[in-house]
């Protein structure tokens, strides 16, 4: 949790032990806008849908993307769980809208943790009367929000932001999760963002869409994309503040620095990580070419795991390059571990092992491939593989 | 080293220590066939190519596929080594064909080990003297150039066969070696295939492209294609038998054997692992279709990180699938751990947890997903990501 948490106007947030996950543990959030709110949303791009992103597209167009409250359960990701799945995400919104007095369109429910189990109906029903009246402005709520909703997190994760917009001020505040089965597109992971400024649907979508470009869009942890990736953006209006000219680009900065926040904790948080790593590609024809050689690099198990050791074995890089189904010329390729060059031309120079191990022991570096094709670029946010990650996912039920 | 290694007339084989790996393990292999064979070879597909395989194709070409000898060192990949890598590959060839009496370009170089570092030449050079005059016709000097060739491999890789073509009987014989840095296409690793049967070498290309397809084409142990990889047949003729309309079955039949047993020595040694999955994608479009789900399920951290768990999770295999970027329907995809379905029309279907656990605990076992969209289908023998994996590439050099 940062040192201050701003609260946008408008919204309550809360969270309860419901009993999915292990007892005591809180895994029920709730973010409610009394007076509704504006509403975008993304989702996951994998054919395999979760049950309540099903739901979601189906209340967004419902309710035309007015929504009241997001409503997140972890420990259960009540996917493929089939006809049950979707009527059980149903009857909790049915309940949930009756507490709120609202329609169950407005609900927009999100589910994460284990796939394939039925998730137990009747213990979140049971919650939400606690649930609705714990309801609260305040950061305290906002961090019991993003502790409920962690899985293998090992902290919550908020962002917050805010600009004047004289004489008025808006304030944004995202909370995410995720730290396992990160890959774009798109995120990967739950994320939910908060504002007071006043917009249309069809604006907040266009926001958000620039917004995780370079920030969901932009990081790997292991390359596997979820079921029940979802990322929104809700806009109460409460702060008076309308999104026009003048404070869209204060809105689009600050929202992309909450997400690029938000994707950066996420990384950090990796399953079992030692080590972040900025791999910029460089001199690309384009830009989904650089994207495409980048996903490739971060999701070697040979590249991963000389990561995991600190060892500057850049052919292993290279390798990852050569086998990207990209149709390049290796002998134009430059590797850079951060300040020093350790390929030219496809092929060693002469460099420091001892100081590239060192630069490679950080916990936090970059490395820069340079293909020597054109000018475009892109980069993403990744990490090392350890046996910490792996002794995580294959404990993870048994 | 199987009970019994058939050698096949015509060829001799060696292996010497020469420094290149840590001292006194043999590192330098050498087979020779003294009346020359017809070869036939399949390399990497990586846009990275190691010296010894720019050479190789060279070579091949210059002498109409008429060779004389494989020569292998482990320990150094030659690759990314630049126009040095070629002269000191040019180099070793040149002095070998010296000591053989043959032209230079009837060499066939191959190397394996680290990438970026230059190859020691002048130790390669200095125990070729000891190599050719310890070349030998027998079982012993076989399984000394399977040592010799290996890197992380725990053991030596050979396969044999023979079969009658009355009165005259066929020998074949193949070495091997790979642990990791294994995917399809085509083979990632190096396989040498010598027979005594009289061919062509077009002939020997078709028999080595289709014994291919269902044996190193069909594997994967962490997605990652070597810069090295490389595939031969060298057949001497000396056996007397033509490949020819009654010995073509034969022959391709044993040759499928030699190259699948290869194949499953190659995956049952992977890196740390503990399973041997042999995954199979059925009521597919197309081949090509269930290939690249079975690789994108082979290569999910998440899919056999369970495996390596034993975990019954085939929640994560589902999303796999999902995220394989084929347009398919989730509501039509069903599992099998062996005898037990797990998953039905994309959702849960009442299995034995427990039972599906002691399945995933024996060494070797098989996953069905069947798509329901058509009638082909494709098999993938994989294996299981353990911290051992991570263990053994997070500490390849440093």
């Amino acid at each position: 949790m940062p040192a201050e948490t701003f609260v946008p106007l408008g919204f309550r947030f809360g969270a309860v032990a419901a009993g999915i996950k292990h007892r005591d543990r809180l895994d029920l959030a709730m973010a409610e806008a009394p007076q509704g709110a504006a509403a975008a949303a993304l989702f996951t791009t994998n054919r395999v849908k979760a049950a309540p992103l099903i739901i979601d597209v189906r209340n967004l167009r419902k309710s035309a993307a007015k929504m009241r409250a997001v409503l997140v359960n972890s420990g259960n990701a009540n996917c493929a769980t089939g006809k049950d799945g979707l009527r059980v995400c149903e009857q909790i919104c049915s309940r949930a809208a009756k507490l709120l007095g609202c329609q169950d369109s407005e609900l927009l429910p999100s589910s994460t943790g284990v796939i394939g189990m039925a998730l137990p109906a009747e213990r979140v029903v049971a919650a939400l009367p606690q649930l609705t009246s714990s309801l609260a402005h305040s950061a305290a709520a906002i961090n019991d929000f993003a502790r409920a909703i962690m899985t293998t997190d090992t902290r919550p994760k908020i962002a917050s932001a805010q600009f004047q917009s004289r004489p008025k001020k808006v304030t944004l505040v995202g909370i995410a999760k995720g730290a396992g089965m990160i890959h774009p597109n798109m995120a990967t992971m739950l994320a939910y963002v908060f504002t007071d400024i006043r917009a249309t649907p069809r604006q907040l979508r266009e926001q958000l869409t620039n917004a995780c470009r370079n920030s969901f869009n932009a990081i790997s942890v292991d390359g596997d994309t979820s079921t029940n990736d979802t990322l929104t953006l809700f806009a109460s209006g409460a702060s008076g503040v309308k999104l026009t000219g003048s404070s869209e680009d204060a809105f689009q900065s600050a929202l992309q620095k909450i997400c690029q926040s938000l994707a950066e904790q996420i990384v950090r948080d990796g399953e079992g990580i030692q080590h972040v790593i900025r791999l910029s590609i460089e001199r690309a024809r384009n830009e989904r070419e650089a994207r495409h050689i980048a996903n490739t690099i971060a999701t070697s198990l040979l590249v991963k795991t000389a990561w995991a050791g600190a060892d500057p074995n850049w052919g292993r890089i290279l390798a990852a390059v050569g086998r990207s189904g990209i149709n390049l010329s290796p002998a134009r390729i430059d590797i850079w571990f951060g300040p020093q060059q350790v390929c030219r031309n496809g092929t060693a120079v002469g460099f420091k092992e001892k100081a590239a191990h060192q630069y490679m022991s950080l916990p936090v570096y970059e490395i820069r491939v340079s293909l020597g094709r054109g000018r475009a670029q892109a980069s993403l946010l990744t990490n090392d593989l350890t046996s910490e990650y792996v002794r995580i996912n294959a404990d993870y039920r048994t």
